[in-house]
């Protein structure tokens, strides 16, 4: 036999938590009553289970479930719906951690890149790397790929699509992501460094796929998607099916999920396949706070079923002053993202203080990862 | 010029709704500060604007944001993107409407059968439908086969797999879909009068993809599947590419995502498709109120670029003896969807029982459509 953990933030009277955690064991399996499942099989090996109840203050309990791998078939759609499928229609439920049990890792293969794989493309072995935006969409594909080299010229060591950048006419998709193909690569041959040019895809499945393959062919050195808009099962397909370069995961439509973002972006983004996520630091102009983004970036590289560990990508209103700050919270193994601070007035000369501040960061500093 | 009116539910101060009001047009188009954007085009065309401002009580006010159609490329998850993608990240918004132009809606065809389409199916014009789920997961298709046919000869319209029901060892999908799809054809010949299976289809879009081919070649009469949980794109998709038989949306992960039910289930799944919505009833084990529950089907059966009305299907814990009422509160065209109150006991007997309350249930409430 064989159990996935699912532990749930309920908010309810402690008098009534009891009965609700088992009614959501029913609801998240066998959708029945208790009294109506009669099949012995379906009582042993299907039917979910309440594991602990931990009460907490102020009615806020923590409840762990145990949920069959068998009901999963080891679909990442099903097993989301196991995991929060029918509570999501509950407001006061909220999904907070997941623990996989071997069978259900795997089925799975988590980062194909990781970490080192981003490093050891940029060839960046022992600094925080950073990434920078092109936007706003509406501009054309040539003044974009203009953009695109004047940050990699000046050391972003990744740039990627803004997340709005889709297939619009302004700058269409294969258009767009030649021109800045041909930016970093020309970036590359003037400064002797690399740099990574992420195109977004954005999408349904056969978009996708026929994206993947156009920025594939142009020899990009990774992309751009975000796995909550695009839909998860969606998501972890084209990584494995269509996708050969590291994938940086972005939290567009993810923060409408009531899924814990530690959870939803530090971990399961991760057990689809993400090398790097993108999430909004504290701080910014998100609410994120610094326990979420600690607990986030510690989902990302922690051990993980022996899963290569994920790049945690703080961004959402950085400014290069937070530098220093920020890689003493995050450590070395961290990609900075600082969109729009960089494009409002000098880029270059932000740009260059941006990747200069990087490469001063202090090394003590750097040790203290979380 | 072509805008998409988006309304969003703010939290806030009103001291600070104006500036909030203005990030979020910026944050949903440009992704910039309003100074960083100098490029005419993108400020006429392609920037986000506030249209209106509803403040209301309790810091709770409505914003409405003209959204400009060409940021979508008419793609689904484009724009999904555009209406919700970083806006999500923000727990003090909702989405509660959207309205869109002519050139979005001309793009997508919506229902292909809709309510006409439902009951041509079934040769009934005239009274409430009923539906009914095979549950729980964990029996054999055999079993579940024989509870089809137990629910088709006593006279249920249309008999849906339970959303749990995947492609897992102990009902594969295609042999269950196929012994379902052979009980519903046998009890019409029994009884003469038609009835409709529907098997859920659940994964990533190849797995998506092949269930509808395997169903599709059975003569499944409909599907059922759920676009929160495959992501909408790929729903879109697999209605577009892969379905010819009607579609019954099923409301789990819908919950979790902040955007109005109303809206999202209501409005956006008929966008995308659907032919018939399932939802959580009032007074059931969810928590949508009437108030939700009349905006949802409402939306679903309103006036909508037309498109074809979408027959609402209100569920979740719903008995017998609630028929008159809920066939009073929706109207005609409705299908009342009972579970597992049919489950317990004298399956035949609960079956007959609900077919005949929905037989009986009064003319003049029918007209009553809300």
């Amino acid at each position: 036999m064989s159990w996935i953990t699912a532990t749930y933030r309920i908010r309810a009277p402690r008098a009534q938590l009891d009965d609700f955690a088992r009614g959501l064991a029913l609801e998240q399996s066998v959708e029945l009553s208790d009294a109506a499942v009669t099949d012995a099989f379906v009582r042993e090996r299907v039917m979910g289970r309440v594991a602990a109840i931990r009460p907490g203050a102020a009615d806020v309990h923590d409840v762990d479930l145990h949920l069959a791998t068998v009901t999963t078939g080891l679909d990442v759609a099903q097993t989301l719906n196991m995991l929060f499928g029918n509570a999501s229609l509950h407001p006061n439920v909220a999904l907070v951690d997941v623990v996989f049990p071997p069978e259900v890792t795997a089925a799975f293969q988590g980062p194909r890149f990781g970490i080192a794989g981003v490093r050891a493309r940029l060839g960046v072995a022992d600094r925080p790397l950073s990434c920078a935006a092109l936007k706003p969409q509406g501009l054309s594909s040539e003044a974009l790929a203009a953009l695109c080299y004047t940050l990699a010229v000046n050391g972003v060591d990744v740039v990627k699509d803004d997340h709005g950048l889709a297939d619009q006419a302004y700058a269409p998709f294969a258009e767009r992501a030649a021109a800045c193909q041909r930016a970093v690569t020309r970036a590359a041959q003037d400064t002797g460094r690399g740099c990574l040019y992420a195109p977004s895809l954005v999408g349904a499945p056969a978009a996708l796929a026929a994206q993947a393959r156009i920025a594939q062919d142009l020899g990009v050195g990774a992309v751009l998607v975000a796995p909550a808009l695009v839909g998860m099962p969606a998501f972890a397909e084209l990584v494995t099916n269509h996708l050969d370069v590291p994938v940086l995961a972005h939290p567009a439509m993810a923060g409408a999920v009531r899924i814990a973002p530690p959870l939803l972006l530090g971990k399961l983004f991760r057990w689809l396949g993400a090398d790097a996520v993108i999430f909004p630091n504290f701080g910014g102009r998100f609410s994120f706070d610094e326990t979420a983004c600690a607990a986030l970036a510690a989902n990302a590289r922690g051990a993980m079923a022996g899963y290569r560990p994920m790049l945690p990508v703080p961004a959402g209103g950085l400014a290069v002053e937070r530098v220093a700050e920020l890689v003493a919270f995050y450590g070395r193994d961290v990609m900075l993202l600082i969109g729009g601070a960089l494009l409002a007035g000098d880029v270059a000369a932000r740009t260059r203080a941006f990747v200069a501040a990087l490469e001063r960061a202090p090394a003590a500093a750097c040790a203290a990862t979380p």
